[in-house]
């Protein structure tokens, strides 16, 4: 996957990215192969049969393609959480901040931030939260915070890994998703990150558009003499746990088929029993990161994933397993 | 457009609809006039040559097709507001609610429907109509809400043109959205009216799915017990006005490149204005409601959408002129 992130745009020139949703494979191609990194098995069998099954015109476990809705966490189903890219970001943003006006090194919230004092927004709650945001965005538009996200991007790298952050994404699941897009799926990201930030980077990543991003969502407001919407601080949805359905039926108003999220923070057994609710044949898949060499080893304490999982008859991805390659070969890439 | 409303689906057994986005012409077929129902003249010309611009690769004014974002407002742009549909769909579910409960009939705001007491809301403001919102979603999950629409859509007539609901939609407006659609761009609707009703007629009507919708929004909250999402009464966005812009950076988190709205109730201004804002080539168009004979003619007092329009150099549909026919031709339908 090349990316140009020096322009800002996956595309050189005035190249025509394929539209949404369209097979990017000829109908007629035979495709070996479309999961080249994950190891063959009972899992990576279950999936092909699945799709094969819902787009199979002659069986009764076809589903049409306008309720072909799949929805994918982002943080440790995507790309890697250990840090959060997230806090990351906020953290390159605050010391930014900080950079262009030394004063507000001595003020909350970005002492907490510039301190590493995690706990001032764990008591805190979703006011410091909430305040951390506003300070971020103070007098900035939309627009302007999208130039900030690929500014972040183009500069930042991953600790423990060393690498920029565009390496820290799952080879597997971009075949997966391009391989649920090419059998006529529309693929969702459902975050627990804010939207704008995803929105940032989610066609450059994961070939998303914007529009098919819903993550935790702050009230906008339309300002007419700039012509510009800006963020309040007020949050409307916090996408996470039970917010994920809810965000689900607030952006996209149906189901999803097929939902894939992560052990590790219990964020998305609801949107998994969510999507088991669905009236056509479903498919869940949950990442366990069982895989201390190549990425992190972490269980919940609760194990509530694992055991709704269990429970559920969801399916299992074992990093250590099923994945061939974790990360995407980027030797060719710089 | 054949709709098979018994069925609740416009397709026929297992026919698989087109994905979203793929054109639906073959890129080398030649169409002589893809905007039949527009009469020629310089407002379907300056349609035409804008599409041709931001499609020419070889042109300084091309669009990336992920930037190429339509918004289209509904009420009295894609089909009649006189009234509105989603005040006779009111009418209808509170009327089917009285029958099976008839107790209901002495009870606000059942009353008030029922009596065609307008001022109740008008005086009301957003607390009244919350509670009638709230009154007819009592103990319905999102799914039950989509059957009742459909069920209003099977049987509902307009009144005045005395036709189902399905054709007093706008035939050349119908045209346009597949114009853009084959052209690349992704055509949203942007209405005032509640996302969900709209959601669930939005695919058989326009060929645009529920996740391209943007509306009024009411919170969700999700019910582990029953692995469903039910409405509460709290809104998040009032999608009219200001709301449009707003809306729009929620929900698909980008400028519109093309906004179509109507002379009416001053509802589009804000959205149009949005659009002229892209750092692309932008289009905006505004339908003016000047046909007495063939559809309602209805002038803001103020002027203020036409006002706008001249100001800023939208295009304005006059209705008599500029198109050759008002709604589909359903003689072969019935």
């Amino acid at each position: 996957m090349l990316i140009f992130w020096a322009t800002g745009c996956k595309y050189k020139g005035n190249e025509i990215p394929k539209a949404e949703g369209t097979p990017s494979a000829k109908p007629d191609a035979v495709v070996s192969d479309p999961l080249p990194s994950w190891n063959n098995g009972p899992l990576k069998e279950s999936i092909i049969a699945y799709v094969k099954g819902v787009t199979d015109t002659a069986s009764h476990t076809f589903i049409p393609v306008i309720d072909r809705i799949a929805t994918f966490d982002n943080d440790g189903t995507l790309w890697a959480e250990k840090p959060f890219v997230q806090e990351l970001f906020i953290q390159y943003r605050v010391r930014r901040m900080v950079k262009d006006n030394p004063a507000l090194a001595n003020k909350q919230p970005f002492k907490a931030v510039l301190e590493g004092n995690k706990s001032y927004f764990t008591t805190g709650g979703d006011k410091a939260i909430i305040q951390l945001i506003a300070a971020m965005h103070t007098g900035m538009t939309a627009d302007k915070f999208e130039l900030a996200v690929h500014d972040f991007f183009a500069y930042a790298t991953y600790p423990r890994l060393n690498v920029p952050i565009r390496d820290i994404i799952y080879q597997p699941q971009l075949e997966l998703l391009q391989y649920l897009r090419s059998n006529g799926f529309t693929t969702f990201i459902c975050t627990g990150g804010t939207a704008e930030f995803v929105r940032g980077i989610s066609w450059q990543l994961y070939d998303i558009p914007k529009y098919q991003v819903i993550g935790t969502t702050f009230k906008y407001q339309y300002n007419d003499s700039i012509k510009s919407v800006i963020r309040q601080p007020v949050l409307t949805l916090i996408n996470d746990k039970e917010g994920k359905p809810a965000g689900i039926a607030t952006f996209i108003g149906q189901r999803p088929v097929f939902a894939c999220g992560n052990e590790g923070g219990e964020g998305d057994i609801a949107m998994l029993t969510f999507c088991q609710g669905s009236r056509y044949p479903s498919y869940q898949l949950l990442i366990n990161h069982d895989d201390s060499t190549r990425e992190f080893y972490y269980q919940e304490q609760s194990n509530a994933s694992l055991n709704a999982a269990a429970k559920n008859n969801w399916h299992v991805v074992s990093m250590q397993k099923d994945w061939q390659r974790v990360f995407p070969d980027t030797s060719q890439q710089h």
